[in-house]
């Protein structure tokens, strides 16, 4: 299969249709823009010799790593939160990362599953795409996921630097972003900072996703959020054999509604 | 020591003071009413090789299990929320489970805390006392910790049914309790049942917790809370060889005040 829906049809298809189209290789675009309204995940895939470390790293650091689900051990289907689902297949493009260092991605995992692998959904902040339209806040651009020097709360072999999703906005659009993204913290919530990139030493000049960032416009502030992407840093800095990830915006929308899972 | 402080003292003591009195001895009753305007945790001790299980089963049931902190494998010392604690003996009772059977309470697990022992504080709904309060809710009687038919979430030895804490209230309390208590998600938020006991099970024959039920009085309505008391039950379940909790009502006060934690 060679189709990838348009932006158009990508809005509205529904979780179970992006995992699909993912699986029969019928969806190679990424999943921000896609399945609006719906929870989007990030994945990480790890031997269940590592699962503790990782869910006590979670734990320590929930604004970035928001736990959705876990499956059990050696399934590869997160039934609580998309029944049906295959997360060795449904996503549309995975990272590898082996002894620490960064593989060739996959747009499977079927070889690398094993018996003893867990899949952990993080919470993303493609999430709040939706309310932040309905809201008059655009999603679609000026937009990036950068490097901070905030450490996170290490756990066992785990720990690292935060990585945050920056997003340029006019300061009404950063007020109201502000309180839409506050009422889901489930999926990073409000921000942790605005204004001087430098306070928080987000690293402008080598963007983990996204164009290279330019110079903030004239009337707008820099905006930025804990982002589902810490993980692999800190994947980077554990030197674990074998660590899968979700590629940075291409993530699995799971079969719940954005407006259930946010705070009234 | 044979002193206890009374209602008044205990009730603006801090939380660093309660944990003393209780590590000297001086503090042999319920925290409930004590370090009030704090938040106040529930406590469980496992074996570092049930822990993965455990934080699994709390990820899955996070209204009953929202975990607040997670000693490093064999200290005593929750350093991120209570500096200086020791786990071993500052809460004033301990209940022992043995191969899923209720030993004798302790007053400190000074002999039973080991170098693979891990501690879980859990947040307790004591946390809002202080907010119910303020909202003219009354905190000091008329409720009980009671048994549900309600199944939670299985994850590895661990299952159950929910336990729940109940309270008698006016229907005007009823109201401001949930909209107070679901400002605190982290220690067990809104309620889970409002009304007649049967639709949920709630076994007020055998009140875990509290002086017998007896019949709910003209004018007021049950109301149910998830209870940081489940893992106990679970641990029954689990029939593991040493599970050490917090006796009910007799938690660990923590260094963090409840309006930090409380939505705005």
């Amino acid at each position: 299969m060679t189709y990838d829906p348009p932006d158009s049809i990508a809005a509205v298809m529904t979780p179970a249709e992006v995992r699909q189209a993912c699986r029969v290789g019928a969806f190679n675009r990424p999943t921000r823009g896609a399945a609006v309204g719906w929870v989007h995940c990030n994945l990480v895939v790890l031997d269940q010799r590592h699962a503790y470390d990782f869910l006590l790293y979670c734990q320590r650091n929930p604004k970035a790593c928001p736990v959705m689900e876990i499956t059990d051990t050696g399934n590869p289907e997160p039934r609580r939160t998309a029944s049906g689902a295959d997360l060795r297949s449904d996503l549309a493009r995975y990272h590898v990362f082996r002894d620490g260092v960064q593989a060739d991605d996959s747009t499977n995992i079927n070889d690398l599953w094993t018996d003893t692998s867990i899949g952990f959904l993080i919470g993303s902040g493609i999430t709040f795409d939706g309310a932040l339209q309905r809201a008059g806040v655009p999603t679609d651009k000026d937009r990036w996921v950068v490097n901070t020097d905030i450490d996170t709360e290490p756990a066992g072999v785990f720990s690292g630097k935060l990585v945050a999703t920056m997003r340029w906005l006019t300061p009404e659009q950063a007020i109201i972003a502000t309180q839409v993204s506050a009422r889901f913290p489930n999926n990073h919530g409000a921000p942790i900072h605005i204004g001087d990139p430098a306070q928080i030493g987000a690293d402008l000049a080598n963007p983990l996703f996204g164009p290279p960032v330019g110079k903030v416009r004239d009337g707008q502030v820099a905006v930025f959020w804990a982002c589902g992407v810490t993980p692999q840093s800190a994947a980077l800095n554990a030197g674990i054999d074998l660590m899968i990830t979700h590629a940075p915006a291409h993530g699995l929308p799971i079969d719940i509604k954005s407006d259930d899972v946010a705070l009234p």
